[in-house]
This record gives C-alpha cells, structure tokens and sequence, in this order.
C-alpha cells in the first residue's frame, strides 16, 4: 500500500483478519450452533466487532489522523469480543484474532 | 424501527443524512471542481466523515452499546468537517448536515 | 443531493430505508425470537438484503453508473427477503421495506 | 474461516486485497498526483472497485448463495478498473490486484 508505516500495515492486516474472523464466526459457526452463540448479547458483539474492524481499517487506508480514535475503540471492542467469546467457549481462532487486532490497534492508537 | 428511542431514531436519521451528504458532495461537487476541493485533507475529511457517520448508524442499528463511542467519534468528525466545508466555500448543505449530525451525536454519547 | 435524478434520489432513500429495516429486525426481534428467526438460511438472507442495499446506495451516492448492476442484485435479493419474511410472519414492516426498495431498484436497473 | 472452499477463501483474500489497493492507492497517491488521477470518472471507477470489492467479501464471509452475483460485478468493474488504471499509468501494483481479484471472482460466479 501506499505511504503507511509497517506498524499501520500490520495494523490494518489485523484488523481485516479480526473482521473476517468475526462476522464469518457469527454468521456460520454461531448460526448453526444456537444456544448461548446466538444470545443476542453475545451475537451483537461479535457483529459490532466485525464493524468496527472494517472501519478501522478503512480510515487508515484513507489515511486520515483520526483513525488513532477508531483504532482505540477497535482495540476496546475486540478486548470484549475476545473475553465473550472465550467464556462462551470452542471459538478459538476468533479470540485469537480478535487479540492481535486489540494489541496493534492499542499501538497506533497511543 | 425497533426498540430505538426517540432520540436515537433521530440521530440514525441525521447520520445517514449526513454520510449521504457528504459522501455526494465529494464524489460529484468536489471532484467535478477540483482546486481546493480535491486537497487531499480536506477530500479525506469528507470521505472519513461519510464513513464514521455510516458506522455510528450501523452501530445503533446492531443495538450495540458501544454506540456512544462511535457516537462522539462522530460529533467530533462532524465539527471539524462542516468546519473545512464552511472554509472552502459553496457547500452550505453538508456544513448544515454535518452540524445536524454532530448535535445529534452529542446527545447520544452524553 | 447533487445531480441525481428525482427517480435515483427516490431509489436511495427506499435502499437506506431497507437496509435500517433488515439489519435492525435482524439484530433485535429476530436474535430475541429465536426459533424460526434465527435459522442460518433466514437470517443470513435478512444480512445480505441490509448489505446490498447499503451498497446500492453508496453506488447511487458515488454517481458510478454501475449502480444498475447492484440495483438489479438488490431487487432480487429484496423480492426473495420479503416473501421469506412472509413466510416467517411478523415482520410486516421488512416486508414493506423490502417490496419498496425492490420496486424502485427494478427502474433503476432497466 | 469457516465451511469455505479454498476457492472461495482465496478469493475472499484477492478481494480484500484489491479494496485496499484502490482505496488507499485512490485516496493517497492519486489525490496527490490530481490531474487525471482526479478527473471524476478514473477516481468514481476506483472508489465503486473498493467497494465491490468489499462487498463481495461480505457476501462470501456471511455464506449467503448470492456471493455469485456480486462476485460477477466484481470482476466485471475489476477488468475496467485495471485497464484505467493502466491508460492513466504509474499504477501496476493496483492493475495487478485488479486483475487477480477479476480471476477469481470470475470463478466464484461461473
């Protein structure tokens, strides 16, 4: 890409791992299991998460400055996202992704 | 819609007025008169506020709390945008747009 | 808006007026109902009617003329929503939503 | 991800790819540049690619049958998109995510 740094690159590369994790997560895995996967609670989060991962992402392609303030809110979420979904349990690779995401979006946040 | 306040049907409303606002006025306005219109930060502002407007309406429409910090993301994107718009000149519907959103917003993140 | 015809501005109003319609229903009654509503192939149809008539939109926005190609996509996924939606019940309000938008997508793609 | 043929994975992959060369590659480089890079028609061609771009990978990620459809669109603007890119010139590393995004997304609609 053009004019980022190798932390914003890594950055947005995290962040579109965590979106795809997430809504790909939500929308098969989470669908077809029921139960606790789709308490509206825990169902929202992971969507919002997906959201929130693809505007991160956008603004730092844009290359705007406030992508420091959605990187924050990104790392925020994912930290929840990640928490949730290890207690709902057997969703691995989405808390895996969504902790990366948080760690490199803390960076550029700071 | 459903299970929306009052206050928060409002607030989707003026934040897809303004992404729609924006969003126009950068792909058409802006690039047909170029100059300063086409000033990478001020055509990055517009396009980064058609987006944050566009997420903080997804936000609200997931039902998700952290809304109120896509929400103040937003007010703040909204300022500084009808700011550049009202510098630049001859774009007084999306500095009204922007300054409908960002009151909006600022109730919603409160 | 800005050089939009009164049928393309009638066309993105109807497309953001679905895409609130399907992901808020989806995301708030149909994740509390459970049942029926949460079924992979229904609420996944409910996601991709929101997604596409988001995008119809922000081609319509951009003023690219491909938006006839997405506005034809975005009638026929809000024809087989709306009478999936039918066919589930209570959810009169996303099957209105959805025969609109498709309505106004059918002009815009001819 | 989740219940994806490689197929589909890699092209998921070739789709976020693209999205983020033409949008970081229309909002950085060709907003500095201006001239042709600005002129209305080359830069709505490259903001309407990311779009569908990211769209389609949507569609895939959320497992809906209608990925087909938006996955020809997607080729189709993909092939317009790298032949602009390659008249206005300077722009190989998008022409090429262009061109491999239009192969696989040719794949996933046959």
């Amino acid at each position: 890409m053009h004019h980022q740094s190798e932390e914003m690159k890594r950055c947005i590369e995290t962040c579109l791992a965590c979106y795809q994790e997430c809504l790909s997560m939500a929308m098969t895995h989470c669908l077809e299991m029921g139960g606790e996967h789709t308490k509206p609670d825990h169902f929202r989060l992971m969507m919002a998460c997906a959201e929130i991962c693809r505007t991160s992402a956008h603004f730092m392609l844009i290359g705007t400055p406030h992508h420091k303030h959605t990187c924050r809110e990104c790392a925020e979420i994912c930290r929840e996202c990640a928490a949730d979904c290890e207690r709902v349990g057997d969703m691995e690779s989405c808390v895996d992704a969504c902790r990366r995401c948080a760690e490199s979006c803390e960076k550029m946040a700071a």
